[in-house]
Parts: structure tokens; C-alpha cells; sequence
């Protein structure tokens, strides 16, 4: 039985939720990308390096972003957003990476381990990225354990 | 350092993940959504039922299908492939059913925990796709803990 997910429960699911794929399209070309996100005012902001998902949404800034949650029964959780991404520079790129820091800071406290997180070394430029949400559909399958009588 | 994954790499990542998200996309509309896969022969298999997916792979079979998987350091494994998605029926849509039922038993078992997992009752027909991979590619970032001297 698939149920609408409440308000609080999309906040939560992508509060804790890190990891969200971007299908962007172009020309007859479909590409799916997992990304890190986080959340800054209502939109979905990431950081990228140029390439063939910047290529694309440069091409076509109309995305799909997908968030979703599997448990053990195999009850689950998705968001599906549909928005615009744009490219943000100056302030707006620095507020993007604030925002992603400060939710790794806070996972980092959480999990109490020592790893560091090494830079990106892969000689290309970054862009910063940010979904305005048009639209957003979450969803969600319980299930329980049950024992027979 | 992104790297490349080998054959054996994707092969794993494929066998050990479980969810997958197929990106599809018609007239200026792009959807992802996850779904739980299997491989059959050289194809990637799901089970899902008539509803926006179907009628987007039906007016565009041209599709992504993403696999991604996260450790505890931000190291990651990725693989997308472009493919061509195509409904199939009787005998085929058995051995993509006996495909999922065959892996969700071995999952079952490694897990041996006793839960049930019940049928879907959304009172939606059942359809069987195959994604026919026309083109992979499997890459990672491999991230170790480090310790400062």
C-alpha cells in the first residue's frame, strides 16, 4: 500500500538522507547521477566539478532530483522532486559549501570517528549547483515484521 | 581520484546492491525512481506496475539505469549504464519474476531473520521490463582513514 508522505516526514527523509540522484536529460540522452546534497533555503544545492552533468544542465536545466530510503522489510521512502538548477557563483557558491560542511561537520560528530575527508583532486573547475523545487512527491511503503499465529 | 571500475568491480556492485534508479524521459519531462533490480542474462530486470513510469518507458525507451553504493569514509562505487527498457511477457516475464524471487530468498537467507514479505496490493497490472545495456560505465573514489602523525 503506497502511502503520501507528510510534510515532516519528506523533511526528515532528506535531512537524513546525504545521498540523492540527479537525472537531467538532453538531445535524447538520459544521464542519472548520484550526488551529495544538502538543503539551503527550499532548494537542493550541490557541488560538482565540470562535465557531462554540468554539460547537461547547462544543455537543459529542467531536472529530476530523487531521494529514497530501503529498510530491512523492504518498506521504503522516496522523494521525487521536479525543479530548475542553475549554477550559483560568489556568495551563493560560498553558501553552498557552507551548507554542504556543516551537515558533513555534523555527521562527522555524530559517527565520533577520526577519518578526514580529502579534498577533490581531479584538475577540474567546480560549479555550484542549486535546484529550485517546482514540484515534490514523496512517498512511502511500510511494512511490518509479522509472526504467524 | 576518480577512477575506473574493472568488470569484476561492476559485476559485484551489481550483484551486492539491490535498489537501482532508472532515469527516464518523454517531451521535456525527466523522472527517476528507484527500483529493485535483478540481472538476467545480460540485462538489468524489475518488476513494477502500470503507472508513469511504464507510460514514460513505453513513449521513450531510451533510459539510465543507476547503481551507486557509499562507505563510511565518502569513498563511493558507481555504475550507469544507458540502456533500452522493453516490456516482456509470459515465459520472459516468469524468469524476471523467478530472477528477483531467487535473489530476495538468498538475501532472506543471509539475513535469516523471519519476516514475510507481503505482495504488493495496489490493485495496479503488473508489469515485467527488461533494460537491454547498451553502454556502462563503472567508476569509484576510494577513500582511506587517515591519521595525522
Amino acid at each position: 500500500m503506497i502511502e503520501t508522505l507528510s510534510e515532516v516526514e519528506v523533511h526528515d527523509l532528506l535531512d537524513r538522507q546525504v545521498v540523492g540522484r540527479l537525472g537531467c536529460h538532453h538531445d535524447g540522452f538520459t544521464y542519472v547521477v548520484p550526488v551529495i546534497y544538502a538543503r539551503l533555503d527550499d532548494a537542493i544545492v550541490f557541488y560538482t566539478t565540470e562535465g557531462l552533468k554540468v554539460e547537461l544542465l547547462r544543455a537543459n536545466p529542467s531536472v529530476c532530483f530523487e531521494i529514497d530510503e530501503y529498510d530491512e522489510l523492504g518498506g521504503w521512502q522516496s522523494v521525487i522532486i521536479q525543479g530548475t538548477a542553475s549554477e550559483v557563483s560568489g556568495d551563493d557558491a560560498k553558501a553552498v559549501l557552507s551548507a554542504l560542511a556543516e551537515r558533513f561537520a555534523r555527521r562527522r560528530a555524530e559517527r565520533s570517528t577520526g577519518e578526514g575527508q580529502r579534498p577533490r583532486a581531479e584538475g577540474r573547475a567546480p560549479v555550484a549547483v542549486s535546484i529550485a523545487i517546482e514540484a515534490l512527491t514523496g512517498r512511502k511503503v511500510a511494512r511490518e515484521a509479522y509472526t504467524r499465529a
